[in-house]
């Protein structure tokens, strides 16, 4: 027997009948002898209809009521989730943040979680009981509603596992596993049997598809065996672990990953001066602007050039930012560019293989791909291409590491 | 300044321009140096659509989960209306019945007050916030979610204005005030400025249609002063409140209550012993019918003939239940009959006056009424009539006790 965390995402519970499912999926595990402590998240489309609600007060309502508005979306769904399961003839308690306690900061609408009260879960499931709780949701020590933001469903399931100490926390989504890479990209793209916490972060343009980042952190962090499975198809779907517990060999590469959402900006002719990278991003990050890749060449003649990228989106408020900061500075000029991606290597194996990087290259070269921006990490590898050349990238580096039926999978897994 | 407790029903929050509208008032009485507490339905139609949500998964579903489910209805109103007082400048802040905290006993969907924690909403009226509270809710001892049953926000709102020693509870609605009678049949039907508890709860029959009865109960009980006002419309709506407040001349009478929803039924020849009033009415009770007037005659030949009204949905069963009872009791005769109604005079001053019930009885022969059957208490007398009669009686009465332009009606004001 064991004690498992599932997650339901919004699309799994979208109407009764898929509710129906996954109470017949839970009460599987039920029979088959382990505990269970289901998360959910609200059916799909009801956050969206909560706020649309509160849109029509205001734009931009109080955040504090905010999050007392559509946390009852996630209650509506444990609700009818438990009440699916005491028809299936399944002791099941429902469990709304504040109930469990899981107790969070006050930063209303992305609140982070500061500790877990597992009392009334334990009681429960030592009383043969499934526990059904609202993900995404939690009090404050004033006892206020907190939401933990978009996504946060998954956090709050990874959450419970490390407090429970569960022996697996099974994200149950409309994908049946992480992949080496997108399979709309690549056809040969294989489901990975297992990939690292690091792994996993590092494919997060596709990762973020299947689970929330910050989950996965936390995850790591805690060191919380995470599933990632179909909520329809049987499977064993992907987990996600560290390495340690693996004492196989780990194959070079895990997957290929790829963004395309990036535009980059120049700043040319920078006097190189300590400090300089700050007074460049410093405004860009008050403006709330997320910054990917950042390079900066090497200086010549007391001057530096500055590269790095943004969102499509923030580019045209990134750019004026930029040439506020260039005429200040008495920077040469700035450029920027939209039509680009960003192809990524990713795998744990690269910390003891050489040769990864200049396999990469050398792959790319092959089908005349040139480089725009080259960045590395421990365990990653990325440039950034013209946007056109994207899929010919992603085709020629997966196969170039042999991911389509790479010999070193079965030891892997 | 003063403190008022304020409750709108679902029909007055039953969208976003409604809640507006609602907001408007509230802000008002803050600018008028108000302490203001409001208390919320769901909006309308929500309630309705969470059940049917419920009775997909199941016809009956687990009481817990029901609470857990229905509760976020109100949760939801809060939100918006705080959302609109902010909106307005007003400070606002939201509060579910378990953050108030109002605590309740576990009886799930029936749930009643056992006691309010008043601290938060103290602190938040200090603060100049105006506090809006989710009717209808509460929380157990141990934590789970609980409803007062249909019609609880009425219940909410006063329990919080007698926690709160307001000095009035306003139950917003979409009626003026309490009328001397049904304006639908007396066209001369006049709204009352005042009436006392316990006219209001003899009024039922209309009463109810303005305010729970569980409700009046509660005020009177903890003297909480009432009004009934409408929601949309200004006007000082109906005051309900103590005899004792007055120092005014009462009139004899307050109104002319009357219900159609009566049927009777008659047990003859029952051998008249100790016990038999509970032997006839107890399997009544215990089948869930609620039993009206009462009236058991004088016995003679040492038998009784016994006489009760039920609602006239409850007949069919009552008198299968009844026929049951009268060949077990050994009775003549069973008989029932459906088209008969209640009409009711209602007044506190016929404790002092003499003569109301020769004055109704009276005026009902004028117009040729035979009575079926005379019930009294010390402020009302009811009436069983033939249903065909029932508008002749009421206008009679109405105009018989001067109520359309009752010259005592300003001293009572």
């Amino acid at each position: 027997m064991s004690l498992i965390v599932q997650k339901f995402g919004g699309t799994s519970v979208g109407d009764i009948e898929r509710i129906e499912q996954v109470a017949d999926k839970v009460a599987r595990f039920r029979a088959d002898g382990h505990q269970v402590v289901v998360v959910v998240s609200a059916m799909s489309g009801e956050t969206n209809r909560l706020i649309a609600l509160a849109n029509e007060v205001q734009e931009r309502p109080e955040p504090r009521e905010m999050d007392v508005l559509v946390s009852t979306g996630e209650q509506v769904t444990t609700a009818l989730l438990a009440m699916a399961l005491i028809k299936r003839g399944v002791k099941a308690r429902s469990y709304n943040g504040s109930q469990v306690r899981i107790l969070t900061d006050d930063a209303h609408t992305k609140a982070r979680i500061r500790d877990i009260d597992d009392a009334n879960m334990r009681r429960d499931l030592d009383d043969g009981c499934v526990v059904v709780v609202a993900g995404f949701q939690g009090v404050d020590e004033r006892g206020n509603i907190t939401t933990l933001g978009r996504g946060g469903s998954d956090t709050t399931a990874v959450a419970l596992a490390a407090a429970l100490k569960a022996d697996e926390c099974q994200i149950y989504t409309d994908v049946d596993g992480v992949y080496t890479t997108d399979p709309r990209v690549v056809d040969g793209a294989r489901r990975l049997e297992k990939i690292t916490f690091e792994e996993m972060l590092e494919m997060a343009s596709m990762g973020s598809k299947v689970l929330q980042i910050r989950a996965v952190e936390f995850a790591g962090k805690y060191n919380v065996p995470l599933r990632v499975l179909h909520s329809f198809q049987d499977g064993p779907g992907t987990l996600i672990t560290t390495e340690e517990e693996s004492d196989m060999e780990t194959p070079t590469i895990a997957g290929i990953a790829f963004n395309r959402d990036e535009a980059k900006l120049t700043i040319q002719g920078v006097p190189d001066t300590p400090g300089v990278a700050y007074k460049i991003l410093g405004p860009i990050g008050e403006a709330n602007i997320e910054v990917d890749v950042i390079v900066q060449n090497v200086s010549h003649d007391n001057t530096a050039d500055f590269t790095f990228t943004v969102s499509r989106n923030d580019l045209p408020q990134a750019e004026d930012i930029l040439r506020k900061t260039a005429t200040a500075l008495g920077a040469r000029e700035v450029s920027s560019d939209n039509k680009i991606a960003k192809v990524s290597v990713v795998g744990v194996g690269m910390r003891s293989h050489a040769g990864v990087a200049s396999q990469m290259f050398e792959a790319l070269a092959d089908v005349g791909i040139n480089i725009l921006m080259i960045t590395t990490s421990e365990i990653k590898i990325s440039v950034i291409i013209e946007e056109k050349f994207l899929e010919l990238a992603v085709r020629s580096l997966h196969s170039s590491f042999g991911l389509e039926n790479d010999p070193e999978e079965l030891a892997r897994n």
